[in-house]
């Protein structure tokens, strides 16, 4: 056990007594507060972050990453434009799932409660301190950040600000911690702190989740893995196929909802994958194929059985070709990491089977797995995507940040 | 990773297939299947269950031990009744939570799906078998069982009964298999078991859930630990107190709604705790009390530290006297499971701060704790009762069985 997050256990603990108290005008106020310091603070924050960057230049870090950490004005811009719509978000506490009479005359209802202390572990991007802050206290939970060790300056600075924001609320500012200690035993601990933290949330690359799926004894939720497919019906039309395949990879490469398999019916691969395979080649992206989609490849290199059980993040895709809808359905469910799913087809029967039988948290008919995002499907901002069954599946917004508990009222009820 | 488990898992991964596309009319003909067959099969299961009896008895297991083993025709009968109010049970699948179209044309959808495959680690009670087996087959689940060694013998002889009844209908009898090699290193490789598992339940004393939580990487939900209070103010109807109190303490000791720990307003100690102690005497109770309750505890002994976080499931009684409401609430939020809580009290003010601040599944005002139950809550029968804050809190019903997928039908539409 670490005496340190013991201690910050803690502090969160006492912390979300004060935070479940308050009303959504004071989290709203709070919320407003924050951007407000924000923007007043953008030279101290960048200051911190060019040492963080200087860092990562030493350290030789690729320039994706770099890009990744960098913390510009127009990033700080929409960290604030996000804190400004959540504020504008209804609150997702209080509200009553249901309620209803015992036939003792109870009333038994069931209403929206914060889930207490968020723990959340996360890679680079400094940008996510800022978001699930706000999305925490919007939802009266309070959180523990432990961002990665590359961005730590940054992180810092941001936290600093945000809990000055606090303060100025009148506030605990241990609503919002940071674990600046980086050692791995710390994180460890925190996985482990059942008594203090309420749930875990890895963001991050697949060695972070599975360690932390490994280590944690609190409860997780598992986000962000996207190995997606697309599959290609031979009664699809061309063209809405072609768009479909060349948005859901191209669009944004490094991202989870982007398509990392084409699946296509064999009666469709001699018209589909010429065009493309051209298209593909023309953006600079690789292509591999399987034996049978090899013949339609021009730019094509051959996939190895390794490749579909790959999330490249790349640019480049791989394709399989399969004698019908079935075959495609069991190559998703068997390789698919249950993040987004797309059939293109024109047949009624056949959409209604992929969306029955495939296993994800969300699946498409004729359009491009990369809408699924908790900003597109309205949740207003995201925690992560998550691709487990438990408790929330799919974009989690505010919700996902809520647990229920039954409330009972009687007048001298006892059990017979 | 054992061998043995992995084919469990891979049957029941496969068979999930064929129970997901199952109507809920051929879902509920299974469940009368099982009915009939557990009806004609009160000698086979008997003559099993007679095996594990006297292996209790030869074992020196308690009468209360060797009790929950026995299963009779009685029990059998009720557990038919249970597969019977399951079989009323609306379907729990298939609902539309919530739908919208997207400013793009898009429909959004999110419907309830099975969770897939559930895990389901148990102790003594045989009937566990049957009741849990009814609620995964209802819900379109498939469960992989692992009960106590203790009752080995009866729930090989009632899984052959279902599997049976399962295969009589035509269906894979996959959907429900048991653990029979009962070795640990089976149970650790089933809770790691992330290709095949969805969900590990627990139901059970504390070492096992402690051990559950420690080796799984599989996700769990923690039920039944139940250290639940009745605190009572200064403005209660004494009358309604004490029957409250006798009601929580007395209706049923070794259950986990039952009350563990009784905390008393100062000011209302000398002309309660007299009568509560005198009452809990005559049926044979023990009373501890804290060293302001004892001068009102004739027959009382003097309970220590440990007493508050004990949950004793026995004919014990804790007894602490608080100065007011804020500390009856900080007591209970230190040492309760947040399981089931309640105060009795007439102020209002009191009422509604104590269901806003006490952090437990079920919180109630002017009634017993032992309403805390899947049946009485109408769910169609329980799984168990969660303690977790993470998807499920409170009983857990069918509901709890399932997950959410989004589907979303589209025209065409990619990202911009």
């Amino acid at each position: 056990m670490s005496l340190y997050i013991e201690d910050i256990g803690k502090k969160a603990k006492l912390a979300s007594k004060d935070i479940q108290g308050l009303s959504v005008k004071k989290r709203n106020e709070i919320l407003i507060m924050i951007t407000e310091e924000l923007a007043d603070s953008v030279v101290f924050i960048q200051t911190a972050n060019q040492l963080d960057v200087e860092k990562a230049r030493e350290n030789q870090l690729t320039e994706a990453m770099i890009d990744r950490l960098i913390m510009n004005g127009s990033r700080i811009e929409s960290m604030i434009n996000g804190l400004k719509k959540m504020e504008a978000f209804k609150d997702p506490l209080g509200a009553s799932v249901q309620s209803w009479t015992h036939e003792n005359n109870m009333v038994i209802s069931q209403v929206t409660v914060p889930l207490g202390v968020v723990g959340m572990i996360y890679e680079s991007r400094p940008n996510v301190t800022v978001d699930v802050s706000g999305l925490c206290i919007k939802s009266g939970n309070c959180v523990i950040l432990r961002g990665g060790s590359e961005a730590i300056h940054t992180n810092k600075a941001l936290v600093d600000v945000i809990r000055k924001a606090i303060e100025k609320c009148g506030i605990n500012p241990n609503i919002v911690q940071l674990v600046t200690e980086t050692d791995r035993e710390h994180v460890k601990a925190l996985l482990q702190m059942n008594a203090y933290v309420d749930v875990i949330i890895p963001r991050g690359g697949r060695g972070l989740k599975k360690a932390v799926i490994r280590d944690a004894s609190v409860p997780v939720i598992e986000t962000g893995e996207g190995l997606c497919h697309t599959y290609v019906d031979e009664s699809a039309n061309l063209e809405m196929a072609l768009k479909i395949i060349l948005n859901a990879k191209t669009q944004r490469t490094g991202v989870c909802n982007a398509m990392e398999t084409l699946l296509v019916h064999e009666s469709m691969a001699e018209t589909l994958l010429p065009l493309v395979d051209e298209a593909l080649d023309q953006k600079g992206f690789e292509v591999r194929g399987c034996n049978l989609s090899m013949p339609y490849l021009k730019h094509g290199i051959k996939a190895s059985e390794e490749d579909w059980a790959t999330e490249y993040l790349d640019a480049i895709l791989s394709i399989k070709v399969v004698k019908n809808l079935d075959e495609g359905i069991e190559h998703i469910n068997q390789y698919g990491s249950g993040h987004s799913e797309a059939i293109v087809t024109s047949n009624y029967d056949y959409a209604e089977k992929f969306l029955n039988q495939v296993d994800a948290a969300c699946v498409y008919v004729n359009a491009s797995t990369r809408f699924t995002d908790g900003d597109v499907f309205g949740f207003g901002g995201e925690v992560g995507i998550s691709t487990q069954k438990l408790h929330a599946r799919g974009p989690m917004g505010l919700e996902a940040l809520t647990s229920k508990k039954y409330i009972i009222r009687g007048n001298g009820q006892i059990r017979n």
